[in-house]
């Protein structure tokens, strides 16, 4: 049985997701696995990387439909990414581009063959309409060169540049989880190369400096103290243990921060 | 493998709906699909909304157990409903009838057979102890006719109604999804027999007055800008384009709306 | 075909659930089913309590993963519990015990054989790399000796005592659910044979009293009433029907209640 994950921005609440399935489960048989559907509304970046982080860990053969898609219903156009192990189907708005990268040699595809998608297209819903069917024809063994035409001029995306020196490191917060925690794009094993755990580092958000500990896990500072690790997605995170280093800090997605050590 | 929907406003925090679920997996086999837990508590009409919207989309054979159910423990009763294609079970409270209308012919059922249910059944939760092994005994093929008896007098529900007319429609919210997309009863086929998209309509709100465009999508009006659509359910929607318009237009489910065109 | 429950603290919305479930199949075949992802924050109790709520409704041979979590990477051990019909894998901090005890006889394992874990472990993330795996190894057959040395001096939690007498109750809330239903300590069966159904009770929360209905359900008060009853985990619950009675009261997990009738 193959695997079809979802990930959106849909929430819950509507039925939409399930919209969604019903359609894959009518068209084949498939284990259905949902990534999430809270990401930030149109929040293209934190869609990236949450599936990035998560496609990973999903066996090979499996097949990840992401939509995170503000344009729906315009002329932007709807993509098919064949990797060596994992297929990816989504808008063509950079989504998908940050896990292909991370997979390696891919090839990317323009949906357009209709007779693969359902009968009736709503303009708003090209989830439930042509993604959904979309991936359940492949899961079928519908080869991907029937559903559409190899592309080169597909929409790029990336997280920014992160620089790790001797004695400092540049990046910016990709991500807030639900802890609050906040997560950079800052490489974890490469900094590790320069700094050890349990020595302070200097941290410097919007002009202001913190002393703050790079500890193992957040249970090696006191409760409601500022602590600094590196987390499961292998990056650098800034946390409060038990506590909620987003607010603390007031910091969202994208802002630049800086280290010393 | 038959497949099981489950829509309840209990939420997912304190695993009544996993509850369910075991219940399920413990009597039978089968596939078992959340369409949402997040109806609005007690939202009878917004559940049944939700429910009309995603059955369709589900492979004939399968059966949906649905559970907004203010009324618990008295003595309301516990229907199937069979129709041709689908089977739907939960409390008599109207929340499966615009569902089992859209569907067309169909019989309803008083469930009554002790013997199908959990041998304790608590007073407060029949989702658990009543529906979900209702559900379970008809996927291992328990004839409906053993689980209770033919009614007539059950409760009914319709979402309201609404006009079009040549050169005005006249209608109601009935859901606000999680992006602020105000959904309402106006039947989207119809209205376009009147409307082409591209041109401006008026909307009017509670007695003010909106010029507005009617566009295929969100991504034809510009970002924070107010627009009209025909959306993923065939309904007339009113939205902003990467904005919550309920919270602009301070709009709730069963207001009434008007637009000339 | 094994069923593999999963709780956790974590939300739904960063992808952490789903790169469990990525492990997970990518090393099994198991149908996976969650419970909850939405326990408070760290609140170890209260994941104790929905997992003890949800767990006796699955089938024997279920394995159930539960992580709420905040030593995470510190020298906290990872436990496997056995029980007669069911397997509980988490932290050894609590969260498992209340559900073993009432389950019966078990025995308590140190997980140790990194033979079974992912190659990478994260220190912030041992549901993935370490709970994971461990689940998904037992699915395939690995005996539980193998993962692991037994132990005796495991972390203990209970819900604290509650007392029945003739005329009067203590306890304390152990649970509010997404209705703002008081969910307290103390045992239905045993409340009952004290005390009917549509008789007045006094209860005192911090120094007040109300007088208050103890009734079979919530619908047997008008709306926005309050009202005591048995809920669906046979415990004594406080209610507004239709309202939400943790607002009304004031009342947060671990405050301590006394009824009299």
């Amino acid at each position: 049985m193959k695997i079809i994950t979802l990930l959106t921005d849909f929430g819950t609440k509507s039925g939409y997701v399930s919209q969604m399935k019903g359609v894959i489960y009518s068209l084949s048989k498939a284990i259905i696995i949902d990534i999430t559907h809270d990401v930030n509304r149109h929040d293209v970046k934190e869609g990236a990387f949450i599936l990035k982080s998560s496609v990973p860990y999903f066996p090979n053969g499996s097949i990840h439909v992401a939509v995170v898609d503000p344009e729906v219903g315009t002329d932007r156009r709807s993509i098919i990414i064949k990797t060596k192990n994992h297929i990816l189907i989504g808008p063509d708005n950079g989504l998908l581009i940050p896990i292909a990268n991370l997979l390696g040699d891919f090839t990317v595809y323009n949906i357009t063959n209709k007779r693969y998608m359902l009968k009736k297209i709503s303009n708003t819903f090209n989830g439930r309409d042509i993604f959904a069917p979309i991936s359940a024809h492949i899961v079928n063994g519908v080869s991907i060169e029937k559903l559409g035409e190899r592309i080169n001029d597909y929409v790029k995306l990336d997280f920014g540049k992160y620089r790790i020196a001797k004695k400092t490191a540049l990046g910016q917060v990709i991500h807030i989880d639900r802890f609050g925690n906040i997560i950079t794009n800052i490489d974890g094993d490469e900094l590790k190369n320069f700094v050890d755990y349990n020595k302070n580092i200097i941290l410097l958000i919007r002009e202001k400096e913190y002393n703050i500990p790079f500890v193992k896990s957040y249970g090696y500072v006191k409760e409601n103290k500022y602590l600094a690790t590196i987390g499961g997605s292998n990056l650098f995170e800034i946390c409060i243990n038990k506590g909620n280093a987003s607010e603390f800090f007031n910091i969202k997605n994208c802002e630049e921060i800086r280290i010393w050590y």
